[in-house]
């Protein structure tokens, strides 16, 4: 049967001190008030029913996923008690899967973007789903089509189609950020797709892979599954490494027994993870500045200024350009554009002054 | 009998948010919690017994300046029903003063800036009483022994001292703020000192030369002074006109009987009506941050960052610089230190789009 499981890890300190240790990115009501994970479950609700929709998150944030999906049943919200990338963010996933459902196939989905248009999005899920089940032993990925030469992001580098599927490539291996004149070769040539970290897999596929690549992983993977009640024991146990170095790309490099495959998900991929990125889908006004909340801006320019203290307190600005203001109800943040990336390090600086109260 | 008026009149809207329309900026505990008011107060206790001590404000700040000099008599708060420049708050003193005592020899002091040292302050107000005293038909200004070319302040142009007065002159004129190259010669010819606004005289004296240059004003503020009940509704009608164009230049000029003359005042003087001059009274870190209120600046420097809010409000801040940032209960104000003197010009469209509650 098919499955799909909603990602939802990560604190997104970028984005404090709108998300905070119970409130992580992906439950904000940053656009319209919907929050990208609400957005997650509406982009593929109805492709299958919701008891085959689960989400990956941390322990701390399943009781808020709870109140923003109140779709999904108890047992279908899987909270890590501590973030340890992404290998254990699938595989995890993929063994209560197959404890339930031997012949599951899942779709693996992020949280952490805006994509458009949805129906593409949807087609590229469904046709990554067939794949699964007709090809034996594929790991699926999606590659997004590049718009740019970003170079905050990993490439697939993709080889021939596959015999009778033309939509469907063969991965010649995966690529690191790369820098500019890279980042603008990849583009130009056509053969390079934005690594979405999406896949397609029947879950048994991705254990057997793990077995062999990492048996001790799979041992405690397998335990979890048998011991719920053991998880806060064995989670941190697990190797904290990605699953593109555990999996991916041994499994890409003829490694294992499976092989990766890519398909293409040509739909605009917006990442809102910072400041920047969330000013460039709210609203602007003529001088370019994205404002949200009470806001009065004077001749100020290029300004992202997010307002959510709920009791009417006001953030008036003159004369101002390229900077990020933040008020919530108990944190005023203030960053030049152009320091944003040094948020996180603010935190810390936060935290090691006055303590967890403002985390 | 000697009187001390300190004037309070002004709302200080080149500090709002701190400044509100019912706290003024001389109210405002800016430094080690003391206002500026307090201080003026404190800088002439003793002079004069407490019920020779006038303060002249707007009548909306009455309540609050009796809570913060509760030395003074309630009769000895005169409150203006809106501002009509510095005319009137001279001249309606003088008539309240004359009414009490026709013998009234009285100081009008400022209460907007800091002066160090005190005893200097105390000594040359001392010196200009006795001026006043002696020599007759005196109008006494004080002239601050400039420290540098400034551009934002009016001059006075002395002249020789006065036969048997070595430390009093007479003046030349008075000059408006000059250029800077102007303002240079100024300072190198010995002969200029700033125009203090603050003045000893004869409260008869005053009233004479206003009898004589303006006698319908006259005839309003001698009635205000029988008819006190009468106060809103004839204070509107005076003349919305500085004493210097009223009656100090036209004085000088020799268009009226009295004479005006200029003693030293030789102190250090700092004007606090703007952030950029209140963060030069506060402490300041090794980057030249000046910061009031629970602050975390991190790589930032040459910030003026105060937060009254009294809830644990945390203003934080990363790789910012040269930004003035005000958080008051209600409103964060963000502002780079060069657009500071259009603070008003926000406060007014703040007003003008979401009405007086921010005011």
């Amino acid at each position: 049967m098919r499955y799909i499981v909603i990602m939802a890890g990560g604190s997104g300190k970028r984005l404090w001190p709108l998300s905070r240790q119970g409130m992580p990115k992906q439950l904000l009501r940053l656009l319209d008030g919907q929050s990208l994970l609400r957005l997650a479950y509406e982009r593929v609700a109805g492709m299958v029913p919701d008891e085959q929709i689960l989400v990956c998150t941390g322990a701390d944030y399943v009781e808020v996923v709870r109140e923003e999906l109140p779709e999904l049943p108890e047992g279908n919200l899987l909270g890590e008690p501590e973030g340890r990338d992404s290998l254990n963010a699938v595989t995890w996933p993929a063994a209560v899967l197959t404890a339930r459902d031997p012949e599951a196939v899942v779709a693996m989905l992020g949280s952490d973007h805006l994509m458009h248009p949805v129906d593409r999005f949807r087609a590229a899920v469904e046709h990554a789903f067939e794949v699964a089940e007709q090809v034996p032993d594929a790991l699926v990925t999606f590659g997004v089509v590049p718009t740019s030469p970003h170079t905050g992001l990993g490439y697939l580098h993709r080889g021939e189609p596959i015999s009778g599927h033309p939509d469907v490539f063969s991965l010649v291996d995966f690529r690191e950020k790369p820098d500019r004149a890279t980042a603008e070769t990849y583009l130009a040539s056509g053969d390079y797709w934005w690594n979405a970290g999406m896949f397609v897999w029947r879950t048994r596929t991705l254990l057997d892979q793990l077995e062999r690549l990492l048996p001790d992983a799979y041992a405690l993977i397998t335990e979890l599954t048998e011991r719920p009640d053991r998880l806060d024991e064995l989670f941190p146990q697990l190797p904290k490494i990605s699953v593109d170095y555990a999996i991916m790309e041994p499994v890409a490099a003829g490694r294992a027994s499976a092989h990766v495959l890519a398909v293409a998900l040509p739909i605009t991929w917006h990442d809102v993870g910072g400041f920047v990125a969330l000013g460039e889908q709210l609203p602007t006004d003529a001088e370019g500045n994205a404002s949200q909340g009470v806001t009065v801006l004077v001749d100020s320019r290029d300004n992202v200024v997010i307002n959510t203290a709920a009791d009417g307190r006001l953030v008036a600005v003159v004369g101002l350009t390229d900077t990020v203001i933040v008020q919530t109800s108990d944190i005023t943040l203030v960053c030049p554009v152009s320091e944003t990336e040094r948020i996180k390090e603010l935190l810390d600086q936060v935290t090691g002054q006055l303590g967890s109260r403002y985390a």
